[in-house]
C-alpha cells in the first residue's frame, strides 16, 4: 500500500497518579509534559495536493488537547477508575480525532483520511503510539 | 512481515507560493528548508550485510535534491500548475528515488530494495511522508 | 555573574536571495524556515518567582516574527539593500525584542531583564545568535 | 490493523570494523554511539492498561545492551565472520528481546506483545532498523 | 576567559500548581515533565583529562533530583509558599550540586569546579536556565 | 558585550580507549559517535552581513575532523600517552580551528572572528564544550 501522510506537534502539561504496584513511585501525584504528535494518512491527496489542512488539523488537534491542559487528568470524570498511562492517552486522542475526521471537523476533504496515529511523548527516553483505521 | 530499513538524512532550502484560499498567509511567496529523510526496506540484508550502500545512498539522495536545492519551486517547469505541498514533494523523491534504485543508481544490490518511505520536516511542528512500494 | 535565564522558541518561513559571490547557489531566489529561540536574563527574578511573564514573551515574540512571516524578505523595505543573513536576522530580532522590553511590552517587570540572545536554526547543521544587553 | 505501542531508548558505545571494499574509511577501526530505540507493539492494552511494565523493558533492554557496551565488537565471539553493520544489530537486538518476550523476561503480561521494531541512530544523519512478529 | 564544560542530562516528572494571576491555568494543578541539563565547568582539566568524573556527576544530579521525582512539588516542605518555575527549579538544583561541589560530592578533583549552569526543558517550545559561578 | 556567532554541525565516528581507573568499563577499547558543534564570534559581521563564509567553516571543520574520522584514536601519533576524553578533544578541534582563523583558512574576513567554541555530543545524555579567544 501506497500512503501519504501529514503530522502536525502540540504538546499539554499535566498532573496524574497511577493505581498498582507495578508503577512503583508513579502511584504518587505526579505530572508529565506530553509531546504529541498527530499523523493523518491517505492514499491520494485532495484537491488542493493535500492530506489534511494544516490549520484544521492544528485547531482540531489543539481542542482536543484543551479539554486535558494545565488539569489533574484524575479529576477529569470521563477517566475515572483508569490509568491514564501515556498508551491510554494516545488512544484517546486517537479516539477523539477520528469523531473530527466523521463529523468534518478536518473539513470535507479530510473525511478522505484513512488511517490516525497519535503518539505520546512522555520523555526523550520514552513515548507510546496508538494507530489504527478511520 | 520483517523487514530492515536503513534511512540517511539531507535538506534543502527553497521558495515556493500556493494557490488556493485554503492556503491562507502560503499564499504569498515564502519559503522553507526541508529536512528530508529517505528510508529503504527490504526483507534480508544483501551480501555485505546491508539494505543499501549508504553512501550511495547519501550520494542519490543528494542528486535528487540538488535539483530543487536554492530555488524558487515556483520556477520548476516539472511543478508548473501544482502546489509543491510538503506532502507533494514527499511522493516526488520518493518517486525519484524508486527511478534511481530500478536503474541501478543504487547499486547492483539496491535493486533488492521492495519499499522507500520519504520524510520532510517543513518545520519542528510539522511534516509528511510518502511511503510506497518500489 | 550569577543569572537566571528563559528561552521560548517560535518558528517563520521566509524567502530571500543573498548579493554577493560568496553566497553562491544562494544567490538564487530560495527560502528558509527559521526556528528561533529568544532568550531573557536577568540576575534576579521578579515578584511572581519569574524571568518574565511567559505568555508575554511568546505574544510579543510571534509580533515580532509575523511581519516577516511567510514573505519574501527582498520586498521589505527594512531591509532593501542588505543582505538578509541568518545572522542579520538574529540581530533584527534582538533589536525589536529589546525595543520590547524597554516600551514595556514584556510588562512592568519585563523591565528587568539585562540581556537578550536571539537564535536562529536555518537547519538541523547551522545556526546563528545575536547576544547583548538591553 | 489497529495497535499500541511503547518505545523506550537507550545507548551503547562500541568499536568495530568492516570487512569488504564497499565500506571505504569504515573498513578500520573506528566507532560509534549507537542511540537505540526499542518499540513494543500488541493490539490491546493488558490489565494494568500498559503495553509492557516499562521499568522491565528498560531493564531487560539495558541487559541486552550490556554485553556490547563499551566493547569491541571484532572481538565478540558471537560476531565473527560478521560485518557488525548499524542493520545487522538492528535485528540481533529484536531477536534477543523476542527471546526475552517468549521466555517471560517482560513478565507474564509481556508475553501479548505481536510486534518488536529496534532502531539504531549510528548519527544525527543516519539510522537503521528492524521490524517484525514476535 | 578559556573554559571547559560538561554536560549530562537527566529528568524528572513532577505536579504542581502556581498562585497569582498572571499563570493562568498554570493555577490549577497540573504537570511537567522536565529534561534537565547540569553544566559543569572549569579553565583546567583534572590530572585524568577530565572536567568531573562523569560517573559521579550523573549519580549525584540523580541524588538531587530523586526528592522531587514523581511527586506533588505543592507538598514538598522546602517549597512551601514558593511558586515552584521552571526558572526557580533550576535555582534549586544548582545550589544543591554546589553544595554536592563544595562537600567533595563529585570528588576531589571535582573541588575545581568553577561554574555550573542548570537548564530544565518543561517542552520542546520552553526552557529556563540559572547559571552562576561555585 | 554584544556578539554575533555562527554554528556548524559536523560528526566523526572513533575507536579509544582509556587509561585510570576512575574510567571504569571505558578502559576497554570502545568507540563514539561525536556530533561536533563549531561555533565562531565576533562583535560585528563583515562586509558581507557575515560571521564567517560558512561554506569555508563547514569545509575547515570538515579538514580538521578529516583526521580522525574512522580512526582509532589510540593509534594517533598526537594522542600518545593521553586520555582522549570529550572534553580533550573539544580543546583539540579547539586550537586547530584557532590555526585555521589565524592562517587566514577562515578567509580574510574570518580573521575578525575573536572567540570559538567547540562542543562534542558524545550522546542524548552527555556533552562537552571548549570556548576561548582567538
Amino acid at each position: 500500500m501506497n500512503v501519504y501522510s501529514l503530522t502536525v506537534r502540540d504538546h499539554v502539561m499535566i498532573a496524574h497518579s497511577f493505581q498498582g504496584q507495578i508503577f512503583g513511585p508513579a502511584q504518587r501525584l505526579h505530572g508529565a509534559t506530553y509531546v504529541i504528535d498527530a499523523t493523518f494518512s491517505r492514499e491520494e491527496l485532495d484537491a488542493d495536493g493535500l492530506v489534511v489542512d494544516i490549520g484544521l488539523a492544528r485547531e482540531r488537534l489543539r481542542a482536543v488537547l484543551a479539554t486535558w491542559d494545565y488539569r489533574n487528568l484524575d479529576e477529569v470524570a470521563a477517566f475515572q477508575g483508569r490509568n491514564t498511562t501515556t498508551e491510554f492517552l494516545a488512544r484517546e486522542v486517537f479516539d477523539r480525532l477520528v469523531e473530527e475526521i466523521r463529523s468534518g471537523g478536518l473539513g470535507e476533504h479530510g473525511r478522505g483520511i484513512t488511517r490516525v496515529a497519535v503518539s505520546l511523548k512522555e520523555s526523550h527516553l520514552a513515548w507510546a503510539t496508538y494507530e489504527g483505521s478511520v
